[in-house]
């Protein structure tokens, strides 16, 4: 999505240690209207799959979730972070470990809101080594819904999470998807 | 707004403690038509007010932040919730107690996202006691913005924090407000 590379070129800023920041857009200040339009993106390239649900991760997956979900008219389904173990039988979980925090934590679902009827597109705001999004691809096995895929809306490429989805044959788009940042210079890949 | 003390009426759970579960349409999973209806009822209530930022604190606040953002054509600001006291000289920061979760935070926004030229609305999904409130309207008076109001999904009056606002002069529009809910019973302010 060339508009979405554009932003990034223009208010993404690079940190130490490949963290990149978009949070004029995308987390911390969430520019609705743009967001809007990459919600519009994903609907279009998940059209016809026939997708129920959509199942993100607190927080920051929520608003491009949401966004999405309003183009294709079906409910966003998040799973919550929980830093205690102490979780009910009435729950999916999956256990994350987060490198930009540096912290392990449970993701977790309440059962109701995820089942095998479901067909479920993935949607979540980054994708690095995938961590995250293997918690939420474990939480659909569990439920027994149908995965259809992944929208992303930024991939690091040379984290690798992506591509190693797409080699076991998952569905993995991302609205933009940068194969290198060095030197503070961001590539995409075509 | 009727449509939503139906919606609590019929899908909302009384927990012990006080906790009224609306995890089917307002968080966990989100019913994004409805929340949309949600943001143009706030929409509605503030126009004219001229507001130029949205500020919520994640993670329920999120979507119904972003409903109404998308009817209004403002951007979304969200605080997050920091467990570290750890937090640098470019942010605004409260310290937060949760009841419902029973614990301390420091909500946490980088400056550079709110400032004196703001008209800020606070939107949140509920107020009980108004412990986050407070947090976010401190966060607003450090940056030197205009607070406009608050607009809050569900209001638990009987538990205070919404009549303590308004009498202190603050514009608190609340889409439900139940002012008890005893053995099971829910009852809304008319």
């Amino acid at each position: 999505m060339k508009a979405l590379e554009e932003k990034i070129l223009k208010e993404g800023k690079i940190l130490g240690g490949d963290v990149l920041k978009v949070g004029s857009f995308l987390n911390q200040r969430i520019d609705v209207a743009f967001v809007m339009q990459m919600g519009e993106e994903i609907a279009r390239l998940f059209e016809g799959e026939k997708i129920t649900k959509i199942f993100t991760i607190e927080s920051s997956g929520i608003a491009i979730a949401f966004a999405a979900a309003t183009k294709m008219n079906v409910p966003v389904v998040f799973a919550k972070k929980n830093k205690s173990a102490n979780v009910g039988d009435d729950v999916y979980t999956s256990r994350v470990h987060s490198f930009t925090h540096g912290n392990t934590y449970d993701a977790v679902v309440s059962k109701e809101f995820l089942s095998a009827d479901d067909k479920v597109l993935i949607v979540d705001d980054f994708l690095a080594r995938g961590n995250a999004i293997h918690g939420l691809i474990d939480m659909v096995g569990q439920s027994g819904a149908e995965l259809i895929g992944a929208a992303i809306a930024i991939e690091k490429g040379f984290q690798g999470g992506g591509d190693e989805l797409r080699e076991k044959g998952l569905r993995v788009e991302s609205l933009a998807l940068i194969d290198s940042m060095e030197e503070g210079k961001i590539t995409f890949r075509n």
